[in-house]
């Protein structure tokens, strides 16, 4: 690849990428920041439209193939120094290789038959990415993201490796208005809750589509959410369950509601 | 607290804690440094020995119930500046409390009627940390780690919420050496594979203690350590399970696993 090169931070390029590291910058541009030699190759590869690849001199030739991928459908490529990577970087240690990316304008809509997650103010990006990346292992059919962490968060897209980018994911601007709309059209709503009352998840049987709620890491389904679903289940268990961190609470959730579609 | 104050990153007391952050020095000295308020306080609470406290200002006012349950059990306290504790962490965002502890001497010894989970070279802190803590918080006996990742590694420490320090953790020098004993004392040995012909693991029946064996997040299970195990279970799954996160499929397994037990 032959391309322009820029080492200093405050070139404009760099400046409004590295902007993007910021949701409210995100939001007002329509863009965001990927880090990382596969998961940006991964994201040109399904269709992702990439504005620009950064790239420093010894990424470029350690992820040759990647960089390749990307700089045929980007519209732009610059070879950056590291300083540069550093400052477009929100890890420690960067690999070098950053795409800036538009979010995709089409929202994929609910199909009645099938099987949702729904994160109700999930703040961690980490639990996020994870639970995205869960859903789509397990052939859920989608993810239903209301409030909390930003789908277009660097660690969240990072930890999702990808999946976010893949898999169908709905932001709701109003959660409730679509939990509503999921219940109109048959869907079963079911909030997973730490609660021994709640019935056992293992016992749940389920004839039609529906929507697995689950909640905020601190605390949990909020009443709001909890007062539109009709069914609320647990995870039953002898040990300390209720100390199930978010992404092992919903992966059992998940395996458990998807063995009985 | 009346505290000594250390302002320099080249005192020699925050030499040798910022050294345990490799895990060389932590091998020969048998101490490791923990990171965060809660975690430290939970360690101290919980009959882990601290050797020192390091707090900057900020954090002991930020969090004075923590440090008075520390600083009642350290042998000594200091209040560092903050480029002190940019010097201990190894976050981006350090909250301002460090521990250097001691590693327990005693090895908890495997109960064969317990279910334990046998962690076979995995490579990632933070699987190894959520690992831990699903199998605390899902009643499992005992964790049992082989090769890989340290778990004393400040990273796989938080991600496990302090369960590495709670939880019967046997690290086991010879992996192989001890998964033959739990075979002889009656346990059964299920290494997780993504192989289809494997054993459905809904359908495992248990009438024993067993050890769940989950392998490299790269390569699976060890063919060594396949060679030992009488059983192979699999996650059967419609949707890409074998794209499934370390962490979740070790939580899917031990979940379907604790079931049977």
């Amino acid at each position: 690849m032959n391309m322009e090169r820029i080492t200093s931070k405050t070139n404009p390029r760099v400046k409004s990428a590295a902007a993007l590291l910021d949701r409210r910058e995100r939001k007002k541009t329509g863009l965001f920041l990927l880090e990382g030699a596969r998961l940006c190759a991964d994201a040109a590869g399904n269709g992702v439209t990439v504005e620009t690849l950064f790239v420093t001199q010894e990424a470029a030739a350690k992820y040759a193939a990647e960089c390749d991928v990307i700089s045929r459908t980007a519209n732009s490529a610059y070879c950056v120094s590291d300083a540069v990577a550093e400052k477009l970087s929100d890890t420690l240690h960067p690999q070098g290789v950053f795409c800036v990316c538009r979010m995709p304008q089409t929202v994929p809509s609910v199909d009645p038959d099938g099987l949702y997650v729904f994160l109700d103010n999930i703040q961690n990006p980490d639990n996020l990415g994870a639970i995205s990346r869960t859903a789509e292992a397990l052939g859920f059919a989608g993810l239903i993201v209301s409030a909390g962490c930003d789908i277009y968060s660097p660690k969240a897209l990072r930890a999702s490796m990808g999946a976010l980018l893949r898999f169908p994911v709905i932001v709701a601007a109003d959660g409730a208005a679509l939990l509503r709309e999921c219940a109109e059209k048959g869907m079963r709503l079911l909030a997973t809750v730490p609660d021994r009352d709640a019935e056992d998840i293992t016992k749940v049987t389920l004839s039609s589509g529906a929507v697995l709620v689950v909640g905020n890491e601190g605390s949990g389904v909020s009443d709001e959410t909890l007062a539109l679903c009709a069914d609320r289940v647990t995870i039953p268990m002898a040990g300390r369950a209720e100390s199930l961190n978010a992404a092992a609470a919903a992966a059992i959730a998940m395996w458990e509601i998807k063995r009985k579609a």
